[in-house]
């Protein structure tokens, strides 16, 4: 069984149930994600020993949160506790011309305030495979950013595989450092690189569109820039609408591009954590040595299932991502 | 602040979640609309000074009613309370190809028992900007009609521009008076009319079709019938079945017609009010002297958006339904 | 008022709210069902005497399930009880690309342990019409088979129109003998036949495609291995995903093949049961001598207006479906 | 199976869920009910042939509510259909000391409006055993008067048992007849009279108390009154709030008083419809030939187990009734 | 119409439906209350204008709390909006033995971020009849005590009656202020004091026990320090569990004390928000000159109404606290 | 951390909402319990590591009942997969004097089948302090009683402390073996002992009653015959109804009889699972070697808090619980 870690935040999402608006319901739906525990979910679920690093409030919500990464069969001993609340984001839910509409309550949260010296990072990554970390987790706070540096130049030291999804996320990145820069530091220690146009160009301050030419050149700049790097994947997006979306993916290896067939999502269920669902897609291949084409078809069909299920974590096993993976994206009835 | 008064029964929508038939559920929704309420609530959320002149039950119903509208911003100084029960109408909702069927239960409202001379439309009026009137009033009850009536003259009077969406209803209209007479009189003290040729035809026993010449040629025929007129503003739909139409705009000023972009609703989650969205962003481009462009894009967008939000008022705020005005259509998550 | 007697499994449905997995939720959705009773169902709600013969558990869940017949108007007289406990089945619903699974759990029913020789079938069949079985029923265990062949020869003494469903679902027929042989003398005593390609194939040993052309060829040689056989009917499914299907249906009357408009279910709300809806608008065309062309559009319209009802029975109407049938398929609100 | 006809009003009862006002949810539960059929959906779990008589509305919520009706296995043969509303009840729930309040919606429903000749009173009461009305009925308006006064007339000439509940509700008797003299005839028809010291001051312009000697005098002087009257079946309630009631029964059989031990409510979970299940209980009783001690001991266990069922009628059967007159109303856990 | 101005925090509680823990469930019920608000939705509905001020979050919960405000009435013209988030409370309820438990999560909350001079006071003042403020409100943060003390001295200085309800709340004060100092100082300029033995003790540093005795000696103590106090609300409760209190109420005005008579609530259904209950129902008694007796049974009925009401604030009307009030605990059903 | 293991049958229970009969509601709660897995969840929640060893259904119910389990944070290592579905009870839920009752459907389980030799006894009981065992257990088929033998021959030889409580429940025990000839092998390779009289009573054919004095010396009679035993607890329940219960625990350890306060549960939220709480609270005790009279009393707690809280397992945490057992049963809101 391979072992993962992942390190970042856990959010309750708060909802309201249906298509209503905040205002109309005396009803919440709530769910726990956050960008890196929904990739250890799913690849707890697809049958990794996942652990997940975080810090979650020392209440009966946070004991919540730990209680639902334990269902999905998620590590939890390397969560810590403390006295801030837990990080939320409440959604209003959009549907065909309307955006869902997310309000975060993080700012202020028991992650935030995790000790950067405080993880044991090399018991944490004892026998692991893989550690994974995204762009949000450094655009907290400083320690959250030092807590991740940390992270990395253990898992470097030990010769773990490191993959990043170094989504920039313009409303964060509010305690000071500049968002290339830190992002700049942290990708030249990975080796798997999950993003396309918009973050090459955000980190190399380049102009690349999302053509499949682009994609080639782009990637190459980047593995230029970032020698570590073997593998970048990358997945696009066409909306008709809210409710109705269709996603592809490719992947470069240094030298070949590798794509697979779009696939169209006509009634989207729910679109949040769909990114991640592709991250874990794309590990998962990786750490299971999946040829080229499998591992993107896998990916794009991880993302695309996500897309039909509700909360943040892709709780597909895998013989209904494989399926999808083999082409079959009938949806046919199973007795 | 603009201030805009409306007139009409305020019902409590009953419906079972989902798509459940009536007798497969022990549960169901309830929402407060009616056609002239639905339009004082977006018009309120859009940031005017809504006032609505009603009457309701007086029983812990009407006054849910009543805090509903409140809820929304609008003013229910003038909803006046009686003995009789609220109207109300029961709904099974449709899909594709299944129609939704509404069962009213209004025959003896409260509203229905409001006394003509209660009113104070002078005092109600008083800074006033707008007074929107729709032909499911005057379809009730001799005393709805007189009541109607009466507040058109006070309007005329103390020269507040009106609004009119003459939807003729051919349920209604049982206590002996004739629709056409009726609605002529009342149609010749409005300064904007919201209808096409369904609309023309019934006042002008003419046979407009649905093209862009004959909304011309109607709406001239309109305004020669009706000098004061200044305005007229009209949606088509075409649908594919219950869950996927089309909507398109188009306004006549008189001289020259406008129009807008149509928008697939290709997921609708509630159809119901979204005429009287349309009716709310016509008027707040007319209150807001927007350029007739914008203006009939506006009143296309609004009811647009309506389509996906549950209940029977259009709850979207300006900037979700300018961004949709201005094309885009895209329903982009925002975070 | 036609009498229909129907003779099947009654089984619970149980199945998460909205699209969630299994393991999301506290709450689950009951609905009753089974392939015959669905049948009886949806012909007493068409309004025959509708009677179902049955055997359920003796404890609050049979009572329930007997509740919800006699909620449809179905004729529970005969439905015996038993200590076993009622046949289950769970399902976690699908959407696009993701399938939904069933899960049964019938292996020790009330319904399998139903004793053959303890049906009064002279008593049921008096004054009746039609008798319907399908293929569901033998392949449960010996009793069962034993119990509908039973049936099925006083049927045929009495001289009862009979339809048969022969649908052979591989994941049954666990008790020993071959389906083929159950079927086939099954079928010999049957007057109409609900089934195509599939199904002749499994009977005749052949391989017709789901063409017109092999659909007539196959007809033809089904009713010459079955002569009591007088008409057959067919539907065929094509599906872009678990939510978007086009239904189409034909029939073959020993002459002539007749069909039908086909009809696009754009958002299908529950696809469970669509069979059975089928099945019924079929022989309720029978039952009251529609013009071929008509049967067939009534059965497909009855197909089509399941997928948007929750739950296992087809709750239209006479109007609902017949307007459908009719080439009205917008779904137009009904006020 | 003895035959039990009832006849009054069906009601949909419509109350927020939980202890919330209406005015804090937009979900609310619905039920039906009315006072009469009530008792037939007692006495038809209890085993008997109960037949209910009524008129509801012709649209599917009056679909819903003889589905209800049949869900209990109600005969709804002599239900009939008519253009006006069914009726309905709100209720937002009592606790404590706050106090349930009742809003109604039935002044101008589609039973207040069924003809008084239209019902074939004949053929209803072939076979029937017993006939039960209430004070309800003829409160409503003339022409429900007459239908009941005619129904009693044949149960006379018929030599049907007859039982009442003449419960006077100030809140009706709006259409002109005074309650006392219609009463007065109507009761003069019966058998069976559901009622106490309230209902004797009502009919005979006495004083008497709650006390059990009164009682005797009361109903001594009633039946000189009404010399049909051949058993008087009395409930009393004492409660320490609305949460919290204890309930107590005796009956007089002409010659003697009966009565039982006073069961305590402490959780009330229901409290409407429990005279309904004590007049059923007390029905079931009679036509039972029960001992008077013990049917009197099962009325009130049938008043007591009601308290502890949601909606409208009693769902209990006789083993759970049973038990309780019994004397064990431990309410232990059956496994 | 008496108007009334509160000042306070707006929170969203979020709860587990019925009984559940947090990890049992995927659905949370909101409400939105905080101390003094709740004292506004009571007056309001009482018949008061009641004005609110307060800061929430610009974002859709921030309006949807808006939202719930004036759906109870309250005016809402000064509640700001700023960037940080709404304060917020999770409950999980406690029943019997077991505590319901309460967390905050409004360290940075949009209200405790509230720049002091930004409130218009003298404007909000004006034709007011009183000011509400709670000892939360200066707990909080330095702006908050600062904007507090301003509105008290412009209080002072328009002659505005003013209450104060000084709860103690050690888990908040973490800005550094001493709690008895700064309270001291906002006591000093209020008219009516809610609050018994333990405020007492806090602000004069005493030992008073919960006897009548000693509250009649403990208010005369506070008067002597406070000379601007007129009057002393008090009430306690005595409970056997989480789901059974017993309330009483008392008063000083100076020269004797007036009590009332015990109220038991032996099935809570929501015990928070009863003291602002109780408050709302003092300040009531005080605008309205209630006789001294009367003005305490009906602050006692207002608590002990509260207990049987979902959600913070207290929706009983006048009526319904009355009847309580007047010694009728009975709560019978109201038809 | 205490290591503790656990062997039986996982079930699902499904439950209609409030107090609803199964055929008033189309919706059902779901929950996952067990007598021996709710020991194991509230010691896991406690905060040893408890490890249940069992065999579900290989579908999705089966993987939610283990991610339930998971989330509790229990080890399911040891959880085999089987064809079989997952064993299921529904319950009616009780109030007042109305009983709750079960529903059993598990007679051809996933469990019932586990094969005898397949669970590697050795390898679980690696490092375990303590073994629990039920008469559920042995009571369901041959191997379910060879298996849990095998376990227990195999924790003799390790030295593992065994727990026991012998329920014997007459409903199960079909395979053939007489209950107290399992039980006596059982029980006597058992060191504690969680049961009283009626036990006694069934395993030594005696009569002993509840008293104190009858649970001394059978106790001694019980110890004498088996040897092994070192303590036995016993709780004992008195019911007003079955919504008011109280409890009391009492301990004998070879010498004297410790016994604790009684808890009165005024208001119970759910009865099932108390027994399995309090003998979670025991094996605490003992684990943690409390002091006699301390480890009644936690259990004693254990079991009371259970009542408040919905579902099977006891899910209160160490404090909760140790609160009550310290006499402290005001459930008093904590914030």
């Amino acid at each position: 069984m391979k072992k993962v870690v992942t390190f970042g935040e856990i959010l309750a999402r708060l909802t309201p149930p249906g298509f209503k608006k905040m205002s109309q319901t005396n009803q919440l739906e709530i769910y726990y994600g956050g960008t890196e525990t929904n990739v250890s979910a799913s690849l707890s679920i697809l049958g990794c020993n996942a652990v997940h690093v975080s810090r979650v409030s020392d209440d009966f919500l946070g004991n919540a949160a730990i209680s639902n990464l334990k269902s999905n069969g998620i590590d939890t001993s390397f969560v810590q506790k403390g006295e801030e609340p837990l990080g939320l984001y409440f959604v209003e839910p959009g549907a065909v011309v309307r955006s869902g509409v997310i309000s975060y309550n993080r700012n202020h949260s028991a992650f935030r305030a995790l000790e950067p010296n405080s993880i044991p990072w090399a018991a944490i990554f004892k026998d692991a495979d893989w550690f994974h970390w995204t762009g949000i987790t450094p655009a907290h706070s400083e320690n959250n950013f030092l807590a991740l540096k940390e992270g990395l130049m253990v898992a470097k030291e030990m010769g773990i595989t490191v993959s990043c999804d170094p989504a920039y996320r313009a409303g964060l990145w509010k305690y000071g450092r500049k968002p290339e820069d830190v992002l700049k530091g942290l990708v030249a220690l990975s080796d798997v690189f999950i993003g396309g146009a918009e973050q090459f160009n955000e980190l190399l301050d380049t102009d690349f569109s999302l053509s499949d030419e682009d994609f080639k050149l782009g990637s190459k700049a980047l593995m230029a820039e970032f020698p570590k790097l073997k593998k970048i994947y990358d997945k696009t997006r066409t909306g008709k609408n809210a409710s109705w979306h269709q996603i592809e993916a490719r992947m470069w290896n240094g030298k070949n591009m590798f794509s697979c067939e779009p696939i169209e999502i006509t009634h989207i269920v729910d679109r949040i954590g769909t990114g991640d669902a592709f991250a874990a897609g794309a590990i998962f291949g990786e750490l299971n040595n999946f040829a080229e084409k499998d591992s993107v078809a896998f990916a794009n069909a991880a993302c695309a299932i996500k897309h039909t299920i509700e909360g943040d974590a892709n709780l597909a096993d895998f013989n209904e991502i494989n399926q999808i993976a083999g082409g079959n994206t009938s949806g046919r009835l199973i007795r």
